[in-house]
């Protein structure tokens, strides 16, 4: 895509209206606050090329799926993200003519997304058909606050022109979901009312019978004085109820609509008629001004504590900061509930909100930025699912409680649509059992372990001792018929980092049951829960140490899989770049003979497992994969940022940091319009801060080694490390840590050992190393 | 599924009326003549559990396909075998009381499939729900004489009870496909005509847009006296047109309904309306006996050329004849248009009409029993469709010329929905190249090179030579990605069946290329065509001679795929019998990593390429993969019954034989109430023929090695041969072969040479060989 975003250090600016852009702009100016969030459709009517979204956490549908054949073990259904009522309804008449940016002539125009502030702003000129000239002034924001309100600031000056005017304020119920699977909508009408005080509107989706209402009040002004709402101006339609207000406009008026909404859901009560309309009281007593600085209050103060600096790359700046804004926007840990969706409020693609995105992407993220409750809070998720996730292995025809969790989930079922995928891409299961070891490395503590951990450990566990089989060929265990995380091969043998993170999890679990064991008390009622016994623990070990790993002793590499050495081996280099992004281009079949690698794969496994293996074992599969890696999923460039950078390769760390970072700004896989790659901005913070800061926590302590980029002056972060709070900031002569917040530590910065106290930062000079 | 079927050795029998085996029934009892056909519903009307299905021969419909998510090269549309205006329509009231078996009682009931006739009958005794009852004798055929028309005689006695009754004949043009993907229905009405003469419906598909149109006339008499019908008596609804007969009746009374179909379709004229009438009129002119007697002699004669009689075993002899009856039902090779739908005109299930069913079975059916020009016609479909397979190829990324012919197809393009199938199961185009070898061989002339063969094989050969790869790690050519014939297998590297056959047609296109080359003008038109190089050939020839064959030396196996040894090894006689078939009880997941053989696949290319193999090469194989052989394909069978004959294994050979040729009887895999499996029967032809009999041709020389079960008396078939007609007839003593038509020839028999002529049967003792 043309670049067509203005660079800025806090703001994302577009600055020329294009309805050919407008749809990518709709995902890119997306604001949420966890509760809820919307595409930035504009408030007004308009009937060019549009993807309308309002999305309400945790409310889905369960459509229907679409498989050609179905057999035995297909999934249900297939969940989607909910395309709810549209509060913000607002048709603009000047003289019968109506705003819309695609009939008129739009003078000037501009959007801003105000990352700081969490507000969406937009100005613009425009010319009706017939003469009439108006300059419009909006702000929108959906207060994280008070995460059921929303808000708009609608500001109209009359440039040209007289006549007559109609304002329609609506809530619009009718909506559907542009990926409906038969073209069905999901939701049913249960009531409204109309009455100065407040339009509402309530429905309940159909099947998962969630209900939604919405009450919404707009209060419209000509020159400072209210205009008042004649009773006889209420409209009713299907799914739909609004308000109208009629008067005339001369040249220089100004026309000023405030209107505020209020969401109840019975996710959070059943009373919804008067939680919405309580609430949107509340809020109208605070009024506009208040409510969005009170808004904005809270927008800065997270920025306090989950800021990353970069001086000197306004672009990088900027990306950055977009990411953390998003994730921000998505996910907020007050709910366990809810999940982080791969495209959060930002559109209707993938389904479902759960993905082995949280575990092996997101949790870094929330454990260094967050509370302790909120990466608690997504361990907890899992847990809740347990009891399903044994429940679709027993649908594979697995048993004795072994667990295999979905692939996408909203409730813990499975839902999503394809075979390979769902029934072969089981090293998720591997990524929910290494956060949990992630969250005892991270934190300090096994906690976790006593509080369910154990047994979703024991789930997984015995899921990959049954899916092993014996092979009488190689004398090993092997894992046949998997999916990698590289998805451009299906239905291959002996992925390596399946089968390396199967071993893995069955020692692990092996050792926290073995620890375990230690709390008799504990270990008494696990047992008598799980049933499990000494000679199946025995079995666990027998197969994590006869697992088969494919590797290729000629080049040195572990191999993708069984056959991978078959293929005929290019390089992305070589590729037509009219031809790419190959998944757009070439035909699946051509994809999936080929050598190319959508996402890290060995790789994958080379950054979970790091210290499994010595730099130089790293090296030669670096260079062997990333060559052959074309980063066609949004999960790939950050993982190859913290190995790049970890091996000195500095062009390439910052080339796929770009890429990842701006992956939605520069539209790199051009697919923007449909949303934005929410799960992988937690990569990019990884790429930060595992990759040039060089982050980890290896027996207990936390390490670090610097890495700036070339073009960089400065980069800085902070992070929560055991009731700690840690900034760390690189330029060109030095890393420096500083403890902010809690008791004296040791770190190490590329293996010196710094005492970090308040009163003394650790200081690592980088030209001494120079 | 109870066996509940009458043996008999030409009639199919039931009886008793059981609505729970009714849908079963209808599959079975089906009747066609090629270019229509039908499930056996009932005449009347009917409110139990139903699969309505009339068909027309070639008359699709593309419906819309149902993935989970698009990717580029998949399909455009799903083919869909439609379910046509039902000519039959009756609707019988006795006193307001609708005739419907699942509504009053049934006395007595009998359904009869003459398969000698051709004809379908039924006779039972009704009471209605207030005591009336009555006696019906129906008989129905479809014409294979006038193939445009169809036609029943339904006539009731009263046995109990007087009043009024209502009659209503009708074409019902409302009809739908249970299969349909989204529900839709795929029918467009055009026009109607109800008048003294006839009622006339003329409908057309949507998209594909064929019209088809029936006129019908029912004549109905009371006691041999004819109803006159009143002209306020018509009927229209939506696409459905028809007419009613009031009238008294009396206990005694005899009521005779005779009702005649024409069908027309835009396939054979443009002129549909007067098409149909006119036939109608033909066909009312000779009268119902007349058609009838007409119709049976047509398949008296047919049975002349192409019975299989078995004597000593009741059930084989029911089997074989009901096999070859469907056969011709389904394809008569008068229309070059169509082909072979698996399951003709019995059933929805599969789409599509052309698979490699066709040319891997259907194939020896017809070159041995019909005249010439029908298995010839089976060659020129293909060829005429190829451009199709090059575009098809194409799209998938080959260039070149490359063709690769559809999994699934009516009209040449891919139409089947999944893409492990459509994309992999690339072996089909082997099958094609093997029936063009098949038919030079058998016939021993190579006419059909130089007529387009050559070109079909060009393409299929060049698909395999860009579809292989240079494995750096094997240091030969691979075949990667691929679904062999057993499709409980996946996307697997180097299915040794995929890998033979594809060096096999680059080798025997190389041959063909290098024969015309002695035709100077046919080769520089074809090589101007073409643009086929001297290097082009030599790459084919280095392909074929460096291909990959995976293998066991230990074992001293072909390997059906790469990996086949890393699976746990069990047999299917370790299988739970209540898990049976696994594809109606096992995950799909589980199918897939089993070790279990849906149908043939290294044994098909030991059974296609019998010659190239020494017996105990055959003989080890055959030992192992035969234990792992669930044949949930009902193609899977037959392949073995001819390997276990030839081996000498008799008994498997029988115990497959009744699997084979009573599948659809006995309903071995339990989805017989789906539709017949028509492509298979064809396998059960070659059972007899190339299992029991040996027949083979090798060096022009048509062998023969008999294999009599135990528990048969003798069989017998007839043969055409390169314009001869020659009968075999095997008993415990001999096998006989009598030269019937055509010129004396040399034939051999278990390797005894015999000179054939009228005058003198070859007579080959079995007796002095036990």
């Amino acid at each position: 895509m043309k670049k067509y975003l203005k660079e800025h250090e806090w703001l994302i600016i577009e600055d020329q209206f294009s309805a050919e852009m407008h749809e990518s702009s709709e995902s890119i100016f997306s604001i949420g606050n966890g509760k809820m969030g919307m595409r930035a459709n504009f408030e007004e009517s308009y009937s060019g090329k549009s993807l309308q979204g309002t999305y309400i956490a945790g409310v889905y549908y369960p459509d229907k799926t679409r498989v050609g054949w179905w057999k035995n073990g297909y999934p249900e259904y297939f969940a989607k993200v909910l395309n709810a009522p549209n509060w913000m309804g607002l048709t603009i008449e000047f003289n019968s003519q109506v705003l819309d940016l695609n009939i008129g002539k739009v003078k000037s125009f501009e959007r801003v997304l105000d990352m700081f502030n969490g507000t969406l702003s937009r100005k613009f000129i425009y010319i009706f058909p017939n003469g009439e000239e108006i300059k419009v002034d909006v702000l929108r924001f959906l207060s994280i606050k008070q995460d059921e309100i929303g808000a708009y600031q609608y500001k109209i000056e009359v440039l040209k022109g007289k006549g007559e005017i109609k304002i329609t304020s609506f809530i619009d119920g009718d909506v559907k979901n542009k990926d409906s699977n038969y073209d069905e909508k999901f939701w049913d009408y249960l009531s409204h009312e109309i009455n100065p005080s407040y339009t509402y509107l309530e429905q309940k989706t159909k099947k998962t019978e969630f209900k939604v209402a919405f009450a919404v009040f707009e209060e419209i002004k000509l020159n400072q004085l209210k205009i008042e709402w004649d009773f006889k101006n209420g409209i009713e339609k299907e799914k739909w109820a609004g308000k109208s207000y009629d008067f005339s406009f001369v040249e220089g008026d100004i026309i000023e609509i405030t209107k505020t909404a209020s969401l109840a859901c019975s996710l959070y009560g059943s009373n919804l008629k008067s939680d919405a309309v309580n609430n949107l009281n509340n809020a109208l007593k605070k009024g506009f001004n208040q409510l969005l600085t009170e808004h904005k209050d809270e927008w800065n103060q997270k920025w306090k504590y989950c800021d990353i600096r970069i001086e000197g790359d306004v672009p990088a700046q900027q990306g950055i900061r977009f990411n953390i804004f998003q994730l921000n926007c998505t996910y907020t840990g007050k709910d366990p509930r809810l999940n982080i969706g791969p495209k959060g409020f930002t559109g209707e693609k993938y389904g479902g909100s759960t993905y082995w995105d949280t575990e092996a992407y997101c949790l870094p993220f929330y454990l260094s930025t967050a509370e302790p409750k909120v990466s608690w809070q997504l361990l907890e998720y899992r847990y809740k699912q347990l009891d399903k996730a044994i429940e679709n292995a027993q649908k594979l025809g697995f048993n004795n409680g072994a667990a295999l969790y979905p692939m996408v989930t909203m409730n813990g079922e499975e839902c999503h649509n394809e075979w390979e995928i769902t029934f072969e891409e089981i090293h998720r299961n591997g990524a929910i059992a290494f956060a949990i070891y992630n969250h005892a490395n991270y934190t300090g503590n096994d906690q976790w372990i006593y509080s369910g951990g154990l047994e979703v450990l024991t789930g997984i566990a015995r899921f990959w001792a049954q899916r092993v089989n014996w092979s009488g060929d190689k004398k090993k265990y092997v894992i046949l018929g998997v999916t990698g995380p590289n998805e451009y091969e299906n239905n291959v043998n002996n992925n390596w980092y399946t089968n390396y993170i199967a071993a893995w999890c069955l020692n692990y679990a092996l050792k926290c049951v073995q620890i375990s064991q230690g709390d008799k008390e504990f270990y008494q009622n696990f047992q008598a829960k799980t049933q499990i016994s000494e000679s199946e623990l025995d079995f666990w070990k027998m197969v994590a140490d006869e697992m088969y790993y494919p590797e290729s002793h000629e080049l040195g590499v572990f191999l993708q899989q069984d056959s991978y050495l078959d293929k005929e081996l290019l390089n992305a280099d070589q590729l037509n770049p009219a031809e790419r992004p190959i998944n757009q281009h070439w035909s699946w079949d051509r994809i999936l003979r080929s050598c190319f690698i959508k996402q890290a794969d060995v790789l994958q496994g080379l950054y979970f497992f790091n210290d499994h293996f010595d730099i130089e074992t790293i090296k030669r599969n670096f260079d062997f994969y990333e060559p052959k890696t074309v980063h066609e999923s949004s999960l790939s460039p950050c993982v190859h940022v913290v190995l790049a950078a970890q091996l000195g390769y500095q062009e390439k760390a910052y080339e796929l940091y770009l890429r990842t970072s701006r992956l939605d700004l520069d539209d790199y896989n051009k697919e923007v319009h449909e949303g934005l790659h929410i799960t992988s901005m937690a990569g990019t913070w990884m790429a930060v801060v595992q990759g040039f800061g060089g982050m980890k926590v290896k027996n207990n302590m936390l390490q670090f080694k610097p890495s700036l980029p070339k073009n960089w002056t400065s980069f800085s972060f902070k992070i929560r490390f055991r009731d700690r709070l840690i900034e760390i900031i690189t330029n060109k002569d030095s890393m420096k840590a500083y403890l902010l917040e809690g008791e004296a530590l040791d770190i190490e910065i590329d293996h010196q050992l710094f005492q970090l106290d308040k009163e003394k930062p650790a200081l690592f000079s980088l030209l001494q190393n120079a």
